[in-house]
């Protein structure tokens, strides 16, 4: 099975880019919904809990892991390599990284997300290893994720709070946008909209679901241990009222959520 | 001591009104922000939170208890008091119905909060258990809260999402709203002129420690096994970088955060 965690209900949106790119292997999903959001957490906080997280897909029968939450990914992704070594652990930032820097021509990025990601600085980190030259300008949006799960993808008030979070970004002339949390593929619309025709727009989501279907067709062995059928298991560590709707609109497929307590 | 638990740091309004309507007790106050928000989470989630909450701050020291969150008030006050029977555990459903029934001239009172809070229907059990003949007319209106951490508090974003979520209570002719969310104080302005000032704003916060200090004069023998000094502790399961900075900002003083793990 291919394991997906997330701090919550963002990552689903990996979940929607999986189906797509990978559609014949079997997934289980870890949403910790009775902690989340992860993004406005401490770091030692955040690496526990991802820790927890993917012990509990492993013992489902993960084969691989991918670390659908950003701020999960920006903070915890090393530790979880060096704790579970020898299992291919898959964040959503380098696959991101890799792909801005392939489109970008002004070699001026822009990066969106939670607190936590932005703060962390590992967006900056990693388009730096790359080489010198690049400027990166990042802005924390805390507002998106609770606009996503209110459903106004499309609502003037969002439109509002898009332009006030990404003027800044407009000003800076990035021509690379990257959708640095799972939520923001939800708003992609009126992102892009603010930003510009000009700007393109990098989801990690989908540079992620690329990235496995090219590791698989290399790594034959790893492939073969995954099974293939679509009885895919959705784990949350809450199941609130809110949740299978929103889970029926992002993900266009109706899940069965199974409650499981960390 | 007076203990004081909530899901995060939006307890810190009911802190405030205790500092100032009970200014001579010593305070100890657990913010649980590992596992921030309650609101979202299930029944049976936040009973089991809020009974770690009340166990951990008995273990302080703490000789009254105050349910600061609303979404643990309306959910696991009844739990709590079963519990730890002889413990008083006040919650802030109840005063703020006391006072809301005492104000309203025309019987038609409004109530926002989490969307655990409205859902749960308990501020409209509470207030038919008066008597009947009341309208109750509630709304969820979960982008407060992030908008009050945003610090947006007088921003046209937030005028604008308040004219969203309290169009249809404005409509509905209510001459007193509830705020039914710790967070919502802050947001006090924009809600009134929203409103209108013929309807009147009424906060659990202030409403709780005014019946705490109606209560510590009834029964002497509590009153006395409370310390008297302002040594007061604050406690928080997880501190994040933004945390000092708020509370310096919405208590007016600088707190020193102790990290606890439940």
């Amino acid at each position: 099975m291919i394991g997906i965690f997330d701090s919550g209900i963002g990552g689903l949106t990996v979940v929607k880019e999986v189906l797509k790119h990978l559609p014949e292997y079997q997934m289980v999903y870890f949403g910790d919904t009775a902690r989340t959001p992860y993004g406005n957490k401490s770091k030692s906080t955040i690496i526990k809990y991802a820790i927890q997280d993917t012990k509990f897909l492993l013992d489902k029968g993960a084969k691989i892991i991918i670390v659908a939450c950003n701020s999960a990914s920006a903070v915890a992704a090393e530790e979880l390599k060096r704790q579970f070594e020898g299992v291919p652990i898959f964040e959503v930032i380098t696959p991101a990284v890799n792909k801005a820097v392939a489109v970008t021509k002004n070699k001026r990025l822009g990066v969106i997300g939670t607190r936590a990601t932005t703060s962390s600085n590992v967006y900056q980190d990693k388009i730096k290893q790359h080489q010198n030259g690049y400027t990166i300008i990042s802005k924390a949006c805390p507002l998106f994720v609770p606009l996503a799960e209110e459903g106004w993808t499309d609502k003037p008030v969002t439109k509002m709070v898009a332009k006030k979070y990404l003027y800044h970004l407009k000003l800076q002339n990035i021509d690379t946008l990257i959708l640095g949390c799972t939520h923001y593929p939800l708003l992609k619309e009126i992102i892009q909209i603010k930003m510009g025709k000009q700007v393109t727009l990098v989801d990690p989501a989908e540079e992620v679901a690329q990235e496995i279907k090219k590791y698989l067709a290399k790594n034959k062995e790893i492939e073969k241990k995954l099974a293939k059928n679509s009885n895919h298991e959705f784990y949350f560590s809450d199941i609130a009222p809110h949740l299978t709707e929103l889970a029926h609109k992002w993900l266009g497929q109706i899940i069965t959520p199974i409650q499981f307590n960390l």
